[in-house]
């Protein structure tokens, strides 16, 4: 089955959560009204990334029953598509950088991301979880969130899961490391897909913030790790795909990557 | 410490094999004479890829004491490098997909390739030992062959045995999938690096040999999985690198990979 994704690189701000939520609001429908039927928006797309305090940051969080959600979900229904969105979560008196699946059945699975970024120890609490991978509509739909994929162990996990495509809100600051011919972060995406033959649409954020420089680049890959789209480097963009989700791991007349894994070695030696 | 790479993609072929020692010992005496301290070759650097019977196969492979390999060790001990090379190895009445690392010293290790691709089993026994890590007098010094990079838990392995530079002969078959802008396989390579912060070297033969064609393109990459040299599509090259050999694992002000890698959930999720 192939399937129409849009990936939305926003400018997002910690001192607009108005504007960013009002944003999403308008990316989703204009999405769908392309024919759109898997709309992935950046990590945090609720609250901003460069908070000025942990107040700030618990001031643009949501709560997972409130008002925000439910209007996402209404508008989910409505267009009758799949979003996955990084948001800014509060738990009890934590906040979770998290990311969330839903469709035109209501919210489907959240996940909290587990590996954490430079300064997010000071605002977010670490996840426990696996990644989610989920029935959708669309297909088995996977999610974690930025750095958290430069751990092949978690993406192998989602792929064993039945994964058909992973996706991947982010925010990739750009730490300054050559960006041709292809920036690293989109690199490690097509890499990813193509170890373990599943699409990924890896969403993420634009526009400065608080000395923040994003990397921006949000790619669609297919399952063997070919770009398929890829946002400007330094602008707000919708990018669109038609994705083929792939129905197996065969990757040559006599190999398929489950098959081919020696878990025989790896229990042995340890490797995880 | 910053040490010179010398990667030698050769055209070799089964129906040569005199041809493909003689071209490996000028090379290796070519690279040292322009300063290389390591120098690698392409997977099955001895016999050639594409087979015509198991018996040609056999012919065309070496004994670990052969002279052959006596020949190597003289020439790497009288240049003072470290030469890390692919071979068909007999092994009793098997067949092995090798790679050898040697340096002035001798001998230092064997690795069998543990994940075979294609008709590889044909005529090839799996390896069943880990990446071969080694403290050569360059440094940590890594091997594994081809496909086996394909296998993340393969590359994490290497790393966490303190690899700094992996050494990886190749021989990349055309599969089809785009090149462009960067070919899958040294987008791999890239990412291997990259999530492991360590360096590659990762040397593909080249000329067509019965009906396959090869990706060539051998790339030497930094602990960034910044491309610093990467060679032709279609042709021999030798291509040089000087690559600074990581000492640590920090990839950010608060980030450093072991420290940042959930065990605790790999382990929880049996992860491997």
């Amino acid at each position: 089955m192939s399937i129409k994704v849009a990936v939305a690189q926003l400018e997002l701000s910690v001192n607009s959560p108005e504007t960013n939520f009002a944003k999403s609001k308008s990316v989703i429908v204009e999405a769908a009204r392309n024919g759109a039927q898997l709309v992935v928006l950046p990590e945090l797309a609720n609250s901003g990334y460069g908070f000025n305090s942990k107040e700030q940051a618990f001031e643009n969080s949501w709560q997972l029953d409130g008002s925000e959600l439910r209007e996402w979900k209404s508008l989910v229904a409505e267009l009758n598509i799949v979003l996955v969105s990084g948001l800014a979560l509060i738990e009890g008196n934590k906040l979770r950088n998290s990311s969330v699946i839903i469709d035109a059945t209501g919210l489907l699975g959240v996940y909290h991301k587990a590996h954490l970024w430079g300064d997010e120890p000071d605002f977010f609490e670490r996840g426990g979880t696996p990644p989610l991978v989920i029935q959708t509509q669309l297909g088995m739909i996977g999610t974690m969130v930025c750095y958290d994929v430069e751990f092949p162990e978690w993406v192998r996990y989602a792929m064993l899961e039945g994964a058909q495509l992973l996706a991947i809100p982010t925010n990739w600051p750009d730490t300054g490391i050559a960006r041709k011919p292809t920036p690293l972060e989109v690199v490690r995406i097509q890499a990813a897909a193509s170890q373990n033959k599943l699409a990924i649409a890896a969403c993420d954020r634009t526009g400065d913030e608080n000395g923040i420089h994003w990397v921006s680049s949000s790619v669609i890959t297919d399952s063997n790790g070919v770009i398929q789209s890829i946002a400007s480097s330094s602008s707000e963009e919708v990018i669109y795909a038609e994705i083929e989700l792939p129905t197996d791991d065969v990757i040559g007349p006599r190999n398929a990557i489950k098959a081919d894994r020696r878990t025989d070695l790896y229990k042995q030696f340890s490797i995880t």
